[in-house]
């Protein structure tokens, strides 16, 4: 049994998956969290299929309790959370008056309110040990508004601005927080059904590779607490920005 | 009666009744709303004693259907709405493991999901009619977050990607989008009574003057479409930044 | 005579005209600069036929002794500087291989040590008496490198972090230090010729009015000091930003 | 002999050192560059005795036809520059008013000219091979100007903005440029002497371990191409920011 746990909610894409991979590799208990436990059996059995730990978690991560309860049973029936990752989108694009009050709200709640769930109670275990890692996804939205962007920017903001304030507050206490910013179409089915002329790109390393991103956050868990980032972008080599 | 409005968000504090003191001396409708309208009585009055036209309204404007329903009596019942301030602050700090889930979730819901609620339904309005201002407070928060300040931070970067969607998506269509970063206290009974040392800066202007704030979203207002400012800070010229 | 003056440096084109011009109908002495004194001339007429007063100055504004040397006239001979303007643009693009050393050295010069030169010797006069204001005209490169602008973007951020790193040290000594970000083509003869399709704009306000311009410098000299303003940007509500 | 080399200008520092030994590590050929060769000798020994292969040159970063010159030597004589760093620095303070024309232009010429022109002379080489990375050393002034930082401030602006325009520039030509914040305290004999009370700090790993800030450098260059880093911070848990 793994001495320690990696939680990585929003474990249901492309990269929560590698991530929690990548943890498992280095002898983390992988706690893989998405809102439909049953999706997750395909991640779980790789993960111990290449000698791993893995426990898949339902939960829906905009839930006070759910998230609570979550980390309560991984603390006690698992192993203590050194390393989490939160890591739900939720991409949509819509003029600003064909918004609705539901999309504003449902974006926030999704990729804001979960994080912010998440993150707090990672924080409070973590703090109380002195040491430990949390790690948000962001986007370019994080960091600038556009045209049909107000309820995902909005969002990853807010995500943005929670990552700073723990970082600012948590580092002090030994807690480590980062914030990543994935510019560029992750290779993932999704991408390639919808998007083929971009995935086509895919030929060139044009666009991101799961595990590459997953070694860059499995990077920042690992930094010495001399040398800490708080925010780094990662994208791919032909993307404009 | 006037020919025009404006509607101003958040009309209970000194900066808001300012804004809409300004804006009614240069002969719009004062379209002033907060929850309670009975205590906009006096804000009205001082409005009207000074020749303006005043329009108090108890609008929770965290609700749909009641900022929908505003727009539309302002525009049916008193004028077109051509300048629009959201107006609403929600400042509180918490260690992130003493944020709970409802204050996270009301501090956004009145400074950004009110935010949007109310840009959203002045952009219906002038996109239509190809011009209009629509102007959001934000604050030092809105750039980065601090210790303690995951939720106000949150909402309030939330708030400043709205504006600079909006303002990328309706400029195009004639509609001026401004977020202002207000950096530093507003000389108001609450700082003169709850931080007394701060305000005795006021004798050196050490801070801001609700009518100078209000002033600057004039100006912003009157901007000639060929020089439109999207956004700008202001401060007492003491202030450390 | 005036009794206190305006320095705009780099007053050579439309946009510092258009600057003093706006400062002398305020009763400011014009003190207009720019290396050759003669290309001045009609400036300063134009000053002097609507009733202002205006003093060319043939000044290479690179050179410390010449900046040393100008702000001691115009102190001992014409007024006290209460407000002064750096204005000096540099715009040029380049692939980076084929940036020449004196390219790059010559675009800071002229965009960076000159603003430097001209900012230190207004801020010398302006910190004895305690007042004054000191503007630097920037653009979207002060915020952003981009491909083939190494040496414009350098320039212009260092100006950026000479107005942000004096606002700071000057602010609580009472003098205002502001920087624009002119983000669009401005209205000049120069755009005329050489990009007319973009000159066609014109007819619908999608090029900066200098005058306009010239109102927001003159907006924030004349902001009171308990709200100032240290960066806001100007553009065409068109323009994509 | 090794088949490609890295090329470290600034190699004077306990940082740059540290980063010259980390790339010989991985079998590159350590060009360590810094104005007076002599003084590198003791580094040079020390990448040799750890097996590694190490060329001290004694440049002088400001000269272009030095710097052109240590290009033609190192590609000639020693292997393809596959990696280079540019890591000088130049940390002054003072009021405006006491900042000299000549201190200004010293730092600008040392923190920025010399890494334009270091960075152009590889950008020439990794071009034409479509492969090589460019690394700039920033730090908190790259972000930001402070109180008596206008020359510093102003070198690291112009270095922040030559690293994003050549990014821009050279991401889609192969060659990968970034840019680092450090932000903190180095672990070096100089802040050991002239700083003891923050060097104490170290015994918490509170200050900047050289070696900890070459790994990142190392990541940074061995980043595949479909996900790379652009701009990443590093600094003590401890530290405020």
């Amino acid at each position: 049994m793994a001495d320690k746990a990696v939680i990585v909610v929003g474990a249901g894409d492309a990269l929560g998956g590698a991530i929690a991979r990548r943890f498992a590799r280095e002898g983390y208990a992988a706690v893989v969290v998405r809102r439909n436990a049953d999706q997750l059996e395909p991640l779980a059995q790789a993960i111990r299929e290449a000698g791993g730990e893995a426990h898949p978690f339902g939960v829906d991560a905009r839930k006070e309790d759910q998230v609570v309860d979550l980390f309560q049973r991984v603390e006690a029936e698992i192993a203590p959370v050194e390393a989490c990752v939160f890591n739900i989108g939720a991409n949509v694009r819509f003029p600003i008056a064909e918004t609705t009050a539901r999309v504003y709200f449902k974006v926030w709640e999704m990729a804001a309110f979960a994080g912010f769930l998440t993150g707090r109670e990672a924080a409070r275990r973590m703090t109380a040990r002195g040491q430990g890692t949390i790690l948000f996804t962001g986007a370019t939205a994080s960091l600038r508004g556009s045209d049909g962007f107000a309820a995902f920017a909005g969002a990853k903001h807010a995500l943005r601005a929670l990552a700073q304030s723990m970082a600012r507050e948590l580092g002090p206490k030994g807690v480590h927080v980062a914030h990543t910013i994935i510019d560029g179409a992750i290779d993932t089915a999704w991408i390639a059904e919808n998007f083929p002329e971009r995935y086509a790109a895919k030929a060139q390393d044009g666009i991101l590779n799961p595990e590459h991103i997953a070694d860059a956050y499995w990077m920042l868990h690992a930094q010495p607490r001399d040398a800490w980032t708080h925010e780094l972008d990662l994208r791919p080599w032909m993307e404009a920005w």
